[in-house]
């Protein structure tokens, strides 16, 4: 894992090299070798370009030396070092490039950790050598990266071998744990027009993470936006830190399944964290996941848009089917159809025919669309309707001038109104050839489909709506650590000590107390208000309800009896309060790669039916913990459900509040299953009935 | 609606016309009434081309006839008419039409049902006159038809104005509601080389139907599938009995959110059937429902491919990635990652290096992708593996050699093994020119990411699936019309009168009576086993519990209170066994535009928390019933959860099943809900505890 606490500045040659070493490099057309330096010729490198190779001969014309530091100590300018030699002889790769002082490295040669414990040894060495030495290392197992202003192909991707492959430069950052797929994926996003200024591709990971990668983009002059594909996410911290700097970032997280988690464990050794961590994760950090690489990129095209005020859309189209698959999407996407106002329908009754419509979505019909004037002001119309966020236009088989009316209206209506315009255009690309670049032209992103403009609109839309979220949480949260720290609880703490320390930490848990027979088992009843719940308290006894170890609703008359079966089971008995009438809840820490893992969601006997939880990484506000609650059908059930009494809402988002702050101080790694916590009706607050605890691992 | 016992080939001249009269004919350029004479002649359609105007004069440099009836007197063979004039001027052109014996016509104009009243009224005029005469009509409001074979564009879509607009044949029908869309979508098919072999856009349905249309072209010879896109859904049995065919068909049915239904609705007018009931419909016909037009046209491209034997995929790559997307997207669409064999991982284990991956997903390397003969024993390795029913080859940047060699290799196994080879080739296209059309005319489609070959090879797996179960259907349903028909329910029955009907047709309710007073309660309660649960019955109280009207429990003690309570309600007081223990059902009936749809899910007191219900549209067989408690949640909760006995799911089953024989004999149209069926722990049956009933709405 890569310091991400090091310099982003020492990533920059990278892409922006005063000079690059190829370490490996041969003469030989079409090796892997020569490819970067006819690569960097090709598209225009104009920096210095130093092959090296042990026996000094030429390659592709240029001189060679026997190493980086031969090459620097003869005055040749190298920031930046490709090394393309076997596993073997990366070790001494990397002792040139330290004694050199490069600041970073490409270690594009295989053999490392992804061939097995051999490589990885050899890998782990090499990079503790170049943290020594000051060098940072990307990869291995990597293609390499591009400066795409500059020409910097620092790859040998066959991509760049292709006869009519060409640059596009943009302001959109492309980072790729993968490289077949990530050069792939850049292959697509320049066919589209979709144009990069940057692109690393991060292999192995040794030192170098993708999130480090992403963070050092992100901090170029012109970058708005990055696009990802990574494998491994670890560093959460990071990713915070990059969208707190106010630049989108969209991640296509491979492994969302069982068998893909299992391909990327196996692919990159990393351990995983579950996918609805992930989840979780990248939307508290204000990320955007997308499921594939034809969705990144379309994220990626709406990057450079306005970003709008909220997720109320207006349809336009000339196809009424588009109109309705627009709104289809718009509802999947969780945006809203806007409502037009009064006064927007009166302008639009007076432009739109009848077999149109002038409710959203708004059908033009094909009479108004190719009546420039007509259009125009149907779509200040609807521009300026105040109820309206963000417009996505609708338009199928248009040919020639009309399209080019259509796209001066839009890109009129655009600059104008200041509000994001996508596109859908579901037509061949011959009958427009110039549509689409002349409307990315415009800054108006435009897809095949109306269910594709409103995906990409909908991450344009959480774009906004996190950017001050992300900034937030710049600001302390709410669940900050106590000034006292609270002891974690023993290794196998049982119910009733773990129940102990929450309540001396205000976690409100039932009366309680240890009965030392089955007299005592009757007053301890008394004490609970005459009817009690009965627990079998045995070292090592998890599962105390399935062994018959918890009795519910004892009363005076069946204490005894109680008590003595319990006893019998071979522990203590503990009589407790019986608690009713509550809604059932569960709460749970747990360790992931990303943090500790809050979990809360529909608990009790309904747990494993309902499967219904909301996750967070700590921290978390109480206002996040409040939102918690509305994700899973636990907010449905605290509201009462069939004449059920509003359950302590509030109470319950205090305790689950308490329990974050109690648990920062506790080690990493703690596993914490409070299930069930009651939440009773409105004013009576809130219990924790049952609570289990698993020590850290390791620890 | 279309009569869709009508003779389908009476369409037949919709895609192979003998000839064609343009009714409406112009000479301008560029006129709607010239554009279909222009389209036939570019695209080489062959047969009669008449147009008719009423001055007789010439056309397109064609002789125009005042009238079809006076074209077919002068010995032209004309068995399609378009219709092209103003809609007050169509009931004419109907007219004529019939009088020359036409089967059948396209109505191109507008200003019909799509404008409102006046126009729907319009249409059904015209509609019941073409009825009368014998005359089948397309449209009205549609842009046409085309027989692709022949060059037969009887449409006026802009797309064929197009300068590089090319038809492109195949196998393929193309169904659309909507033209705008259609004909772009058609153009889309085009571009990708998804060839087509009729194209039909049914626009406002007044007579012939999408599905109607969908039969007609799935009869037609050499047909091997239909994409359609359709706003309104209600011919069920037209479906099924296309479906019956073995013909796949593939839906995109616009207006799944409220916001798309509404819009749906205000476009065709027609009452939309509840998204989730389509849903259930087309899966219970074998029909595949996809989401986006892309989507339509990815189905499209495997429906020619063979079918596989099951759902067990195997994953060649060079890509780690890509490898891992694919493995990703096949849990997401219910495919599984097929394990290999020992044997086959023992050969692969010759063949792939360290650095790759011989299990599944199979990493082969580029190094022995790169290598014919070494990719070609991979590829035979998986193919022959008796667990894997298809493959899906992912690659991405491929140039020249390289990508031809694939190609060949992919081509030879897919032929060898007769199992679906699909293609993810994430790259641009520009780098594999000729690739795409090389896999299209070996069989293998090609996509540009894992997700899309995997979501349309899930279709593929969906279809090979629905082909049995499609002709199962054909045999009678188990939940056949009983022989006596069973009198349906009174307007207002109550709960009680509803348990009676439902108990002496063989489905059980608790043991129940009337009480005449506070004394004979307690008889009652007494003869129920010592408790029991009282019931208002009071005509017009729907919501019995929130108004007080249930007291469960009721002992000896607590009778005369319970029964002065509820009888101060107003009405009387029923007494029933009180029956626990079990886990509570949701079942109902209710009627929708595709039929009568059955849902069954988790019912009682988490009916609106859980909220998971499964539906069929009737009629459905007993193992059908059994299918549907495992697609919600209701069905681990008779498995039992938490230490809860296992429930009687056989009887449940036997109940349902039951209930659908009865309400067979009932009227259309019906609304039952049984919330809660409770099934008790297994060899206890199952007991309807409530019902509630609405009578069909104008019968």
């Amino acid at each position: 894992m890569g310091d991400v606490s090091g310099d982003l500045a020492a990533l920059r040659p990278l892409w922006s090299a005063r000079g690059v070493a190829v370490i490996g490099a041969t003469d030989r057309e079409g090796a892997l070798g020569r490819l970067p330096l006819d690569f960097l010729r090709r598209y225009g490198y104009a920096a210095e370009l130093v092959p090296v190779r042990p026996d000094g001969g030429r390659v592709a014309g240029l001189d060679s030396y026997p190493s980086v530091v031969a090459a620097r100590a003869a005055g040749r300018e190298v920031d930046l070092a490709m090394i393309m030699v076997s596993a073997a002889r990366v070790p001494g790769a990397v002792e040139d490039c330290i004694a050199a002082g490069l600041p970073v490295a490409i270690i594009c040669s295989s053999g490392f950790a992804e061939t097995g414990a051999e490589g990885a040894a050899l890998q782990a060495g090499v990079v503790a050598r170049a943290r020594e030495g000051g060098l940072r290392l990307l990869g291995p197992n990597c293609i390499g990266t591009v400066g795409v202003a500059t020409g910097q192909v620092t790859s040998f991707s066959p991509l760049f071998s292709g006869d009519q492959t060409e640059l596009v430069p943009g302001p959109i950052g492309f980072v790729s744990q993968s490289g077949a797929l990530g050069y792939g994926a850049v292959s697509l996003a320049f066919e589209r027009g979709l144009g990069l200024g940057w692109v690393v591709n991060t292999g192995n990971e040794a030192d170098i993470t993708s999130v480090e990668a992403m963070r050092a983009v992100a901090a170029e002059e012109g970058c708005r936006g990055i696009l990802a594909y990574v494998e491994s996410l670890t560093d959460l911290e990071g990713l915070r830190s990059l969208t707190a700097t106010g630049v989108p970032v969209a991640v296509l997280k491979a492994g969302r399944s069982d068998a893909g988690a299992r391909a990327a464990a196996s692919h990159t050794g990393a351990l995983a964290a579950a996918d609805r961590v992930v989840d979780a994760a990248l939307r508290q950090v204000g990320g955007v996941r997308v499921d594939d690489v034809e969705e990144l990129l379309d994220v990626g095209d709406v990057m450079t848009c306005p970003r709008p005020a909220g997720r109320r859309v207006a349809v336009v189209t000339t196809s009424g089917g588009s109109g309705i698959l627009a709104a289809d999407a718009i509802e999947a996407q969780g945006l809203s159809l806007a409502p037009l106002s009064e006064a927007t329908k009166r302008a639009l009754d007076e432009i739109v025919p009848a077999f149109g419509s002038s409710a959203n979505p708004v059908d033009v019909t094909a009479s108004v669309m190719s009546n420039g004037e007509l259009f125009d002001r149907a779509l200040d119309a609807i521009a300026d309707d105040d109820g309206v966020d963000a417009v996505v236009a609708c338009f199928c088989v248009l040919t020639g001038q009309d399209v080019d009316d259509v796209v001066s209206s839009l890109a009129r209506v655009a600059a104008r109104s200041g509000k994001p315009v996508v596109v859908a255009r579901t037509g061949a690309d011959h009958l427009a050839p110039d549509a689409r670049r002349r409307m990315r032209e415009a800054g108006i992103p435009s897809y095949p489909t109306p269910a594709r403009a409103v995906r990409a609109l909908a991450a344009l839309c959480d774009f906004a709506a996190a950017a001050p979220a992300a900034h937030s949480t710049q600001s302390p949260p709410t669940t900050h650590p106590l000034e006292s720290a609270v002891p974690a609880p023993g290794d196998h703490a049982s119910e009733q000590e773990l129940k102990e320390l929450l309540a001396a930490h205000g976690i409100p848990v039932p009366a309680g107390r240890l009965a030392t027979g089955a007299d005592d088992a009757r007053s301890a009843v008394d004490e609970c208000g005459g009817r009690a719940v009965f627990k079998a308290v045995v070292p090592g006894l998890v599962h105390k309800s399935d062994a018959g170890g918890v009795v519910v609703g004892v009363t005076q008359e069946t204490a005894a009896d109680a008590y003595t079966r319990l006893a019998g089971l071979g522990g203590q008995v503990w009589v407790e309060e019986l608690v009713e009438g509550g809604v059932e809840a569960l709460v749970g820490l747990a360790p992931s790669p990303l943090g500790t893992v809050l979990t809360v969601g529909v608990g009790g006997l309904l747990t494993e039916v309902v499967a219904d939880v909301a996750l967070r990484v700590l921290p978390v506000s109480r206002d996040e913990i409040d939102a918690m609650l509305d994700e899973s059908r636990l907010g449905r059930l605290l509201a009462g459900v069939r004449g059920a009494p509003a359950a302590d809402r509030e109470a319950l988002v205090d305790l689950v509040a308490r329990l974050c702050e109690i648990a920062t101080a506790w080690p990493a790694g703690l596993e914490l299953d409070l299930n069930p916590v009651t939440a009773l009706p409105r004013g009576h607050g809130a219990r924790v009935l049952d609570a289990a605890y698993v020590a850290p691992q390791g620890d």
